[in-house]
């Protein structure tokens, strides 16, 4: 059993003064905590990039079209994007699953060891999402579809024998619906949760957060016209049927999130909460991904747990929202790229606060005085 | 001829949007700078840990005895510090030159190929420094042997292929030399200089800062004594005579330094002076690492622009002296051990900047549409 009073004397018995790690042993720490070992692990580690299209670009959140997404997805698994780049610099298994683009079918192809390519799977359940600025942008059906896409990509991960994972995504108008689950989920004011995302000018952020405000309002008078109902039943009926409504609170709960989702989110959202169910160590990206993790912890309480934020993204509501799932970010680079390239960045720290913690000599060892 | 603007367009070029990937990308545009080249090289890379001891340590400026110097240099040497083990996880070849430590004399020993295993050598000029409290820690003789050391060890990297290189230190007591340095060099306040190193506790921090500041006026006073002397003889001297003058001046500046200077300071300073005009990148660590850098610069201007800062550490000096080199740290991770670890820590950074510069598809070689 690693506790954290383990893990801190493990750290301090090591040659260097206590703390003088600084963040690299809050890492190492964490890390510790998480796989409940003296002796973490980082490798196979694997990277999912869920792609997915919003209906909402065509209201004009976007800097860029929706193509974008599909001819980004091409270049990230011809090895092209960034993503693509520093997962192989850093050993990180590479995979782009669509969960919905509006691009044309391709053939899914899957690399023969994992590390070597980068694997593709074709899991859309829908062209897109319906714009978020007229109505829901998905049905509770289409949402659970989704999560599953994410439940089975975390329960391959764990087949090829990953010990830490990280999503990522790809998909043009993705900060519009992340704005609105961040608001929604980490009570930020939805002006400030909705940022320039991937380069939105002045006006194209002021028609974002237009949209945004009111998405998340529709959103919450139905999450209101939810709650007295399940009030009203609780008061009523057997402790069994409680259960049952438990479960209608969260129908409930997923009803209003899928309002304003897009499927890679949710698709993510089901990998987090997968992969921290099996025990897998979590690194978790940017803006997008935090949105994930958000209706994750919603859904699967405890998986924030199992997760180490990589960074603070540029997005104006990403620390909050970090904060709500009780993450502190490593690195502070101003990333607001997405495709999981923050997480990646962090996997060779990971490695660092890993090597720190097996191989460095304690003062007993090395016979040096332990304290002053 | 990489310039800035070329540099800059080749970025704005690669498949995301334009300065979506923050401070890798400023890193990513620094390391081209350097090298002036659109294809920055990374390794091989190096790391010299300077190590000796300081007379000032006697005076209680420290949370450790002298005699963990000599304890630590062991330590990295046989692989057990965290120097040693982030080097060999990021595949820098280290080595260890004692300066100036107070332990016995060892073998010298040379790594076959520089990169399997930790290369030592014993270049001392002196077994300590003599305590600033009391006057000049070193004479300009011991100044200019420790000053050579640092130049040979950057001829033997160049010689080696190093193309990146970066120093550490080793040295109980050497942050009170380098709060003198900072404090004379970067026109920072004595006391905001002086911080709690390895982990001064509130009594020791106050006698270091009341040392630095002796130490600090008294450095002065030498440079006052020296300059009106130096004033007069400009006006009365012919041009030729003008150009000994600047020698003479050198080394009254030597003269200053060397009186707060400890024996690994001086030998960095002169690595970096060397590397520096050998064409190397310098990766510079830490607070002792700056102090110098600082030193280096003053008596070869320009070595800074070799720079890359790796971090800013716990040193509440730290930042304002690496404003004084023009250098904007990467990582704020609160370290404050020494030995190069935070130079470490950011090559694998270095090698994701130049991956992404060299291996990232452009917008048009993946045909996407390069503006929104």
């Amino acid at each position: 059993m690693a506790t954290a009073t383990s893990i801190q004397a493990h750290l301090d018995g090591l040659t260097k003064p206590p703390g003088s790690l600084g963040r690299l042993e809050d890492l190492a720490s964490h890390l510790c905590r998480i796989q409940n070992s003296l002796h973490p692990i980082t490798r196979p580690r694997g990277l999912v990039v869920f792609a997915g299209d919003h209906g909402v670009v065509a209201d004009g959140v976007s800097a860029w079209p929706s193509e974008v997404t599909t001819q980004m997805i091409d270049n990230i698994v011809s090895g092209g994007a960034a993503s693509s780049v520093l997962a192989k610099r850093f050993d990180t298994a590479l995979r782009l699953v669509d969960v919905g683009s509006q691009g044309p079918r391709r053939a899914d192809r899957d690399s023969a060891d994992g590390h070597s390519d980068i694997g593709f799977r074709d899991a859309r359940v829908g062209r897109g999402t319906a714009s978020l600025a007229h109505g829901p942008a998905m049905t509770v059906t289409q949402f659970d579809a989704a999560w599953s896409v994410g439940i089975s990509e975390a329960r391959r991960a764990l087949e090829c024998g990953m010990r830490v994972v990280a999503a990522g995504e790809m998909g043009i108008g993705n900060s519009t619906a992340a704005a609105c689950l961040v608001a929604l989920l980490a009570d930020v004011v939805p002006s400030a949760a909705a940022g320039p995302g991937a380069g939105a000018d002045d006006e194209t952020l002021r028609r974002k957060r237009t949209i945004v405000a009111r998405a998340v309002d529709r959103a919450r008078q139905l999450q209101a016209r939810a709650e007295p109902e399940t009030k009203t039943k609780t008061k009523t009926e057997t402790k069994t049927e409680t259960k049952t409504e438990t479960k209608t609170e969260t129908k409930t709960d997923t009803g209003v999130m899928a309002s304003v989702c897009g499927f890679e989110i949710a698709a993510m959202a089901g990998f987090f909460a997968q992969a921290a169910q099996d025990g897998l160590t979590l690194i978790l990206d940017g803006f997008i991904a935090t949105a994930a993790a958000l209706v994750a912890e919603r859904l699967a309480p405890g998986t924030a747990e199992h997760m180490i934020a990589a960074h603070a993204s540029a997005e104006p509501g990403h620390r909050a929202a970090l904060t709500q799932l009780g993450l502190m970010p490593f690195l502070d680079w101003g990333l607001r790229l997405g495709e999981g390239t923050g997480a990646l960045l962090l996997m060779p720290m990971l490695d660092a606060a890993a090597a720190i913690v097996s191989e460095m000599a304690t003062f007993a060892s090395a016979g040096i005085e332990s304290s002053p």
